[in-house]
């Protein structure tokens, strides 16, 4: 198996909270996370810190995914609208990139493609191989 | 049992993820989450899915501790440190407060005292009751 | 005079550091700023302000554009690029909008199509009137 | 005079805005703007742009002070309460600091002590000398 399938394999926090990942290439992931009553918060709606995680497991995997490891050092994050079951979305896109540092946008959708939120993420890049990381 | 110990209580993303509620009041709220296997990425340290969600759970206390709900608008966090075991913890501080907006800064930090994450959360603050949400 | 032409023209601090818009519409704007010496930092690159600063002039056009007054709540911006001459160029897009908040994306530009910036903007939307305002 | 001081003359943009620094030391800066006719947005309040760039010219020399070059990677500002005269104060404070990355909080008040942003921003710490910078 690639370097790239084991990391995303190895990912037990998105796992945990049910994300499936859906595709993943150069710069780029889409990943789904069916709700259930796990995802909710106090007031019935999916749990804030659930729709990020979504978005930051694509992150991890679009900004991992040029073969040395890429560490968060900066997310900020706008909800547009409460979400409370279904599946929702998320698919990254890479803004820029250069040797020590990427930016990443993440769109969240629900299954209706109503837009859920919109994460603008960026890397420290650093000299760390994939392939050793998930020896 | 009041409102506000019901409504820290029904967070079940909170619960799913091992977060424990130590003290709340009007516009704070702490909390700690002890790391397991289950919080860890494909690189082995501390998910920033799980410090933002350990982070948001005090958010959402402290926003929602006014007797009105408070849904989340925007969140920016930076991450200073890797942590890869043993305790976090998140605090929550009430930056500005007005009938319709409010903004809170919440330290991440691990059992050392390491500042582990800064996240910096806007509510938009809405009308329905909080007791009645949480009947 | 349409009230918008006057909204734009009466924005005294875009004017001040040699904005100039290029066009806009409803949920859209487009401006440049020819970077000369006022425009940099200590170390002789544009200053982050001023690039800021040509965001939010678009951010402002492209938000008020729908009749009422929008006011900034929370913006993110990442730079990925010094820039140190020529001219910059910011667009906006509307990515979410409801009757009390909207976010915008704006994208920052050099001369050579590099991207500069990128700036995550959300606006809370009040009732008074644009044609108000700039009577 | 030593680097550090003419370094912050060098600001053109902060001069050119009416940006006036009062202290700075290591990790700190504070500064003043006298708001005249020129900062004001389309709505007679003072620009986002304006009060980001008073922020930004105290991180800025708050980031640059260890003696190396600190580059801008990511702010994230809230704006609380609309300011339309007077005089704005800055503050920048050091959160976090790595040989790489380091983060400031700075929080932006009117003459009445109330806050009016409150601005998060990251640097890249460069090898490059400010001694050199300023020559």
């Amino acid at each position: 198996m690639d370097a790239m399938k084991k990391f995303v394999q190895k990912d037990a926090f998105a796992r945990h909270i049910g994300v499936e990942v859906l595709e993943h290439g150069k710069g780029t992931a889409r990943a789904r996370m069916e709700i259930g009553n796990n995802h909710l918060n106090s007031a019935g709606m999916v749990h804030g810190g659930a729709i990020f995680s979504l978005a930051d497991a694509v992150f991890s995997i679009a900004s991992n995914s040029h073969g040395t490891l890429a560490v968060a050092i900066n997310v900020s994050i706008s909800f547009f609208k409460a979400a409370t079951g279904g599946t929702l979305f998320a698919e990254a896109e890479e803004v820029s990139i250069n040797p020590k540092l990427a930016t990443y946008l993440i769109t969240v959708t629900d299954d209706a493609g109503n837009k859920i939120a919109l994460f603008q993420g960026t890397v420290y890049r650093k000299k760390d191989s994939i392939a050793d990381i998930v020896k």
